[in-house]
């Protein structure tokens, strides 16, 4: 990768297609692309320089024709050569940004577009590196980019989890390597004081959510502050929120999934944490678990419910959203009086508003009355590009019920 | 106050005009109400029962003809006594609250409507309340308000800040009075661990922006965690922000202001904290102090911008998104490499989407790149009503410049 950022190809957009990215954004769609013969003969994923129909340069894309987002800037600089070099200098910032926002050394070290390196995410476990690469664009980059973190980090252990669903949309294959060291067993994560432990080869995303480490020291502190006993956390995962309810004091918490191997894993964070005795592990849908418990009427002081996105595509949108109000209204009936509920959607495509308005009506239906007392997104690891606000996922919202 | 609720008068609602309230908004505008001879015959402010067109009772709402929002919600009980002891349980509720969310008796003990109160707001400083009424509606309950406040916290100094522009659309005259106690000299406030001193005679509000809490807090852990040295805080007001970053660790924070009394409780903030050799205090125009500096170039590590809302109406919404764009620009500008914005809007008119657009064009036009580590709204002492989403005021963005 020593070509000249001359010696690129061009890609020319169509004549009046420029405006949103000279405004910042950082995609250009498909049928914003002028598919000449030369764009249309470059394998997928190649840097090129991408011009306005009059020839003004903007920038280094990462060129793909296939999917609809088939340009993704990388620099904004035209002559920028994307070698070892630039992607030192990208994973040098990045982790900077997160040793000053983190203790210690659990968190999303890349978080894709935000932080330069598109479709990119990089999770850390200490001297383990959980890699997850969802464009064409960077699988090309992945030797130089391998290189780079060795320079950077030189981590001991490093899994590609390229199982996910978007990188279909790119026509690459779905597949997990281990591609140093070993990740047998369970990995070790720190957060808020607290010792956690993430499988890398099962679940969702790499192994663990740090987009929710502020909102769980939140919980801890809601648990210790108002002295919440009974607690029920409905879709517990490895425990992240719920062993940290244990520690801020809750006597009684109840951690339900579906997967027996999240289960043990929030079990052996309740061990490393000394909370076995206040807790309870159960093996159950969120939502049978809570017409069951309807049907008992045994209340709780908190309710969590940080499920899975309702809406993994747009045409689920409908559904998804009864689906988070129906939510809404069968852990309000678990709510105590005067007790809480933290809910969550993780759904890229339900916009906060709606989210927030689903949340209302499933408490009205409810018969309750409600307060917001927060809405918070993901911790500041996961970064927002400024010039897609869309890519906003995360919704967490702590409710004081009446 | 003994009045049976069934004797309390009846206000009906137009036809199909019920349908947003019966969804749990708590406000009637004065276009949906039948306005028949007895409605307009009822002086402003007085409880009322409303109903639907059809005769279904909607609950105890609070009747004015003459604003927009002519009938606020105060319960849902249609047979609700609106007495001391009613307003003493919405009172001992919401300081409940506050106990479990604070730590210290400092924080905004009530927040009108998502408190049951409508327009009420209740500012606690210690054994000092500070209140604002902005409603006929709690204009004439302030008796019982009063009796019922004596009952639950017996503050000794309570200070009446009616003096808000939202009074005269209620009908209701401007004035402060000090009801009890004396409010002489400036209140101590304790937040986040660190002193402050508010004026509860001057400035916006009721001396003190308690809703900042956790920005400041966050901005303090940014400062220790990523060791910024020179912070300016161009709206400092009586130092909140800019003290925290001094106790973070910053060797110089410049505290810009327009108000000599302003800089004058920052400086006693200083002194209180032992950080006064660490801050310079200026009294200048925010934006004549960023065209200067930005003539002077000598960037800060971080740059907070935190001003007075610049959308106070409606019909300043383009005016007031330009001015955040150029403040967007011109703060940017003064962020040394990898250095930190924070800016906020605390105006009402101005949704979150919208600001974190002129947000982003304004750091494009300084020719900046940009990630948002974090956007969030009031700490939860300021909660929200889950049917009035549009009272969301505060949005508070950290980004990271390169």
């Amino acid at each position: 990768m020593n070509t000249r950022a001359s010696e690129y190809p061009v890609v020319r957009l169509k004549s009046k297609a420029d405006r949103r990215i000279r405004q910042g954004h950082p995609w250009a769609f498909s049928n914003e692309i002028e598919m000449d013969e030369t764009a249309r003969g470059l394998p997928p994923g190649v840097p090129v320089r991408l011009e306005t129909a009059n020839g003004k340069a903007l920038g280094i894309f990462l060129f793909n024709r296939h999917p609809l987002i088939a340009a993704r800037r990388i620099s904004r600089d035209p002559t920028a050569v994307v070698d070892v070099a630039f992607l030192e200098g990208r994973l040098r910032r990045a982790l900077a940004l997160r040793e000053a926002l983190v203790g210690v050394p659990f968190y999303r070290l890349v978080h894709a577009e935000a932080d330069g390196l598109p479709g990119t995410i990089i999770d850390r476990f200490g001297d383990k590196l959980v890699l997850q690469i969802n464009t064409a664009g960077m699988e090309g980059l992945q030797p130089q980019l391998l290189e780079a973190l060795d320079r950077v980090l030189a981590p001991r252990h490093i899994l590609l989890r390229n199982d996910t669903p978007a990188r279909e949309l790119e026509g690459l294959s779905q597949y997990t390597e281990v591609l140093r060291g070993t990740f047998s067993g369970s990995l070790e994560v720190q957060e808020n004081g607290t010792r956690y432990f993430a499988d890398s080869g099962e679940g969702q995303k790499t192994g663990w959510f740090y987009d929710q480490r502020e909102n769980r020291a939140f919980v801890e502190q809601l648990v210790r502050g108002a002295g919440l006993k009974r607690v029920i956390d409905l879709y517990s995962f490895s425990g992240g929120f719920g062993i940290q309810a244990a520690l801020g004091g809750a006597e009684e918490v109840t951690l339900l999934d579906r997967s027996t191997a999240a289960l043990d894993l929030a079990r052996q964070a309740a061990e490393a944490n000394g909370v076995t005795g206040r807790c309870q592990f159960r093996k159950s849908d969120a939502f049978a678990a809570l017409e069951h418990l309807a049907r008992k009427g045994a209340p709780h002081d908190l309710v969590i419910a940080d499920p899975p996105a309702f809406v993994k595509a747009k045409k689920d949108l409908p559904q998804g959203l009864r689906a988070y109000r129906k939510l809404a209204r069968l852990a309000s009936g678990q709510v105590a009086a005067e007790g809480y509920l933290v809910i969550c959607s993780c759904s890229h495509h339900v916009e906060r508003a709606r989210f927030a308005e689903q949340v209302h009506r499933g408490i009205e239906d409810c018969g309750r009355k409600a307060r917001v007392l927060r809405t918070a997104g993901a911790a500041p690891d996961h970064p927002l590009h400024p010039g897609l606000p869309e890519s906003e996922y995360l919704k967490a919202m702590v409710l004081a019920l009446d």
